[in-house]
């Protein structure tokens, strides 16, 4: 047996809806939602629903075709498409997860270089976990919608059977696991 | 009472599923889903689970602040970050709802400046009702994961509170509506 998380739609909108009402508590105001892609795209779509900001989009791969994790993420799509529109304005970014944060750290002091007026963070997940990067100074404040352990987790937009996906899916759960647990 | 829609999101998730069957079993392969931000992002990134095509993403606006509806979409975000990228290259284009085509038929005819290779397109919804405008002659081919009838779409996304929706979730469903019909 082994433990992992397996989140279902309901509650991960459940837990923006939450998220995005101490976006709203801080007083801080937003021009822009920035979604970092790929796994950005769900959360900050469901963000909009709260917060009514228009979403713009960056995209990063951590791998070129099938090649080994690159040090340094592709950016499979970048700010050019709106760069003059972000210069001095407000930025929420989001993310799917805070993992090792390296990528994270990364993608916003890119971010940076376009002069926006100021940056926070929202993701979805924070694992518990040693980070490899911490926060730029100049982040402004980071929302955590919510605070997991360091286990495997089971996102619905990967479920290749949705049905069961949801059927199954309560938090942390215990699964059988033939091959060792991740 | 009038009709309506209001779907889960494990029914949208698995429409999109048969839809990227469907996209397989037609032989056609493609480099790049091509999300139309904001109805876009949520397909897209569950389509990325079943076709595992990188995403790239526009973004249109249909209002200028609180102004009237805009007649040509305004660019929020375009193809200024990946338009080398996709010269040449086999683009699938996907769209949350076909309501009068108006905006999608624009914004194909605006992609195909960059020259893809070939485009087709694929909407989550297809509402049954008559068109504004013709998909261009140079689409390829459309998929849509499931033609409705042209009443009032109530996407999880949108809701403010997803546990209410989604238990209540399921299809056309018959509601009070004392505001008379949409």
């Amino acid at each position: 047996m082994s433990q992992r998380y397996r989140f279902s739609y309901a509650d991960i909108h459940h837990t923006l809806g939450l998220a995005a009402q101490e976006v709203i508590e801080s007083g801080l105001e937003f021009d822009y939602i920035l979604a970092i892609g790929g796994g950005g795209y769900i959360p900050a779509r469901i963000l909009r629903t709260y917060l009514n900001r228009p979403i713009l989009a960056v995209a990063l791969a951590r791998y070129r075709d099938n090649g080994p994790a690159l040090d340094v993420p592709l950016k499979l799509q970048w700010t050019e498409g709106f760069a003059n529109e972000i210069k001095g304005k407000r930025l929420l970014v989001v993310d799917e997860v805070d993992d090792q944060r390296t990528t994270l750290a990364w993608t916003l002091n890119e971010l940076k270089k376009e002069q926006p007026a100021d940056m926070s963070v929202l993701v979805l997940h924070d694992k518990n976990k040693p980070k490899n990067a911490d926060y730029p100074d100049f982040v402004q404040r980071v929302f955590v919608g919510q605070r997991i352990e360091d286990v495997w987790v089971e996102y619905p937009w990967d479920a290749l059977d949705i049905y069961a996906h949801e059927e199954t899916a309560g938090g942390l759960i215990e699964v059988d696991d033939p091959y060792g647990s991740h």
